[in-house]
């Protein structure tokens, strides 16, 4: 579809969750398709985790989305999708790969929401394709225990804040599920909780350096909790680490069923975003360092350090690799 | 309402898509009151066809558009609506007429969806205005017919199409049904749906001449089937015809009813949209020819062409009929 | 227009905030074309205030509003408009008011936002009219400078409240302003504002009493301030009184221009809300009382008290006086 004004900010670049928003919904659909192909009890896909995402170039006000996605492992209980996201000017014919993500189903009952169907399986052309899958499958899985432990933290408002600190920047936002947020089964789509997480942490990028800011990279996410529709979600961002560069920023999701639920507030989506800031021309700009003051600040600057370091490191290796073939 | 940016494309024009959806919407509030003004069992209008309409000046961001609708026909199970809409600049107060447009609509039982009501006959002032309208009546409802027939077509993708080819310009766009798209029947309003195909359609004529450019007319549109909320619709366009300044692209609408539904994939609207390139300046500028290459496609580009020499017969007689009053 | 299920609650009420938006559009129209009608430098009318408004009963998904707005005064730079919104079910013919408004709007010049032009008179058809608007316009002119001094408090935030204290409800929503958001002179249109405003009032009502609620009126607002397109608005709501079935409001706008701007963040709109809550027969319930701890929420606490018994009083009397006429 064609990127409109409101799916961009005010320089003109898309924003990052239009496009995961767009991203998932390719997804829900072809894994719910997918889950239906066989007869049996009706299913609704619900997205379980998006693996790491980087932003390859910016998109514009102007230019067509073309988003194709496709099933690549199927365990017992889940679906992976891949999808690619192109942006196509379609005055010049211009075709560039904006990103590509890794998403992960379950297919939920459509009568019984907590009953958690099989999925009927694929047929891989190569026997190495199984193998493959099933590690990214194993691997997953035990990254979304981990985060599940570390999911605990709670953003602490701070008075009258020195610029550059992170309680500068922090910030949240609450929204009221409604409707249109939500899938056949009553619960709000992925893709809608992850572009408010990019409003969330575009927010606190652009409080932080006060310049044009556009999402480089998503940490993969993990959907611990469903969210049901009528629930206030408070969605709070705060800046992690700083490289010269760039800024990574923690999010948070936690959602409140205050109307005729006898269920407490509770933390159902938290993930790591990165942005760069941009000149008028597009080139990436120094970002002013993030002051860190107490120990858990000080703590979290270093963990994001590790972060940032591993990720250059892969990048690096990727590209001799590139270059060796 | 005033029009924003997210209701025109980048040049500032208002898509024919959003104009053709407030029009629907006009269309549904009058008929559905009709249908409603005497005892009985409660309705709702849904959209039947949409005759021809020709979009005489180019709408822009800031008017305001001006909606009136008007019941002009009744038979026994339908309503015939004439809309039109002026587009006013309130700031220096002209207005001009945008287009004009009829619709149809059937009443369905809010109880039983699949019943068809009966439709309170209107007053006439003289008789001639009933004869006019039920030779209309007969005229659609024969049309209506023969499209049903025609509808079976399916675009296929083309890898590495060559520059003006039928291929090239092709494109889909899939959407699920949310519950804004819907009617209080849980079907999707016509002008949705019309606003979308629009989209496509402007997207494959965008593709072909890589310039500004806007809806110029659209051919009467037949909604055989309804399209119902949790639905997966393929929106899909193909270039059939160029003359030197017009483009005519075929768009068909697939709906695919995924979860808990025993039904296949089928179409459930099928219409021709013509399409203009402008200039800066506004002035229409010339379009590459399309290259047909199969069968097929010269014979589509032929009956196009029939349709354009037609359409172009019709106006030149009326414009003569004008000139001679 | 008819409402939609994004229009409404989840007990399909619509919200205030977006017939709010509607009546706001309707006098932004008519103002704006009104401030043109004489030759002259082009201006766009502002919302300068819009008086109390009372919800008189509730409109539903599915119906159509019919909002209607005229010019009743208009002084040398302001115009003051009225409208009336009716919700119509479609499918009865019930007719209903929902509520009537009184408007101020401010003609702004299209070249250089910052002149204020002047309004061209209207013709009054009786003397009274004219002496009866100049003592509204006096009236809501003091009123404006009063609100102007208040305007300086600040929503701190507070950890663990207890249940039904003024820390347990409090809420607020951040926004980045975006171009659909604004008019042609790049400012948030007032209807904008009003409706996140709604919004979170909302939220601070039913984190309060847990229940389905609904706008029952709104004080006067007065919008002291533009908001520039790419601002960042927080919008923050605090309760400051309940009486036996109702909860007041307050809710301040703040508006960030954090992007290519030295100015600082400003206080630019702040407005009481009444709300109330429903059973699901739509029959009002009783409301917890606010707990107050501090000086300053007692002191609220009577003032809301204060506004309450004379709006009752008000109340009472023209019930009294319709009764003997």
């Amino acid at each position: 579809r064609i990127m409109r004004p409101d799916d961009a900010n005010i320089a003109g670049n898309v924003h990052g969750g239009t496009i995961l928003k767009m991203i998932e919904e390719a997804g829900a659909i072809i894994s719910t398709r997918h889950c239906n192909s066989q007869a049996g009890e009706p299913s609704v896909a619900a997205l379980a985790r998006v693996e790491r995402t980087d932003f390859l170039s910016p998109m514009c006000i102007g230019e067509v989305a073309n988003v194709s996605a496709e099933i690549t492992y199927t365990s017992r209980h889940s679906v992976e999708v891949q999808v690619n996201v192109m942006s196509e000017n379609i005055l010049t014919g211009a075709k560039k790969l904006t990103n590509k993500a890794t998403l992960w189903y379950v297919p939920l009952s459509l009568k019984n929401v907590n009953k958690v169907l099989e999925v009927p399986p694929i047929q891989y052309t190569r026997k190495e394709q199984e193998d493959e899958g099933k590690k990214r499958y194993e691997e997953q899985k035990l990254d979304r225990l981990e985060t599940k432990q570390r999911n605990g933290d709670v953003i602490f408002p701070i008075i009258n804040p020195e610029p550059h600190t992170v309680g500068y920047s922090q910030s949240s936002l609450i929204h009221l599920v409604g409707p249109s947020d939500c899938t056949l089964l009553g619960f709000v789509h992925g893709g809608v909780t992850m572009k408010l997480m990019d409003e969330v942490a575009g927010i606190v990028a652009a409080r932080h350096c006060k310049t044009n800011i556009v999402t480089a990279s998503v940490d993969a996410i993990n959907f611990h909790e469903k969210i049901k529709k009528g629930c206030v979600i408070t969605i709070s961002g705060r800046m992690t680490f700083t490289s010269n560069k760039s800024m990574e920023i923690e999010v948070f999701v936690d959602a409140d069923p205050f109307v005729d639920e006898p269920r407490e507030r509770y933390r159902a989506v938290s993930a790591f975003f990165t942005y760069v800031s941009l000149s008028k021309e597009g080139k990436p700009l120094p970002v002013p360092q993030l002051l860190t003051e107490t120990e858990d600040e000080k703590r979290r600057f270093e963990e994001g350090k590790g972060r940032y370091l591993q990720t250059k490191a892969k990048r690096q290796a990727q590209m001799q690799q590139a270059a060796q073939q």
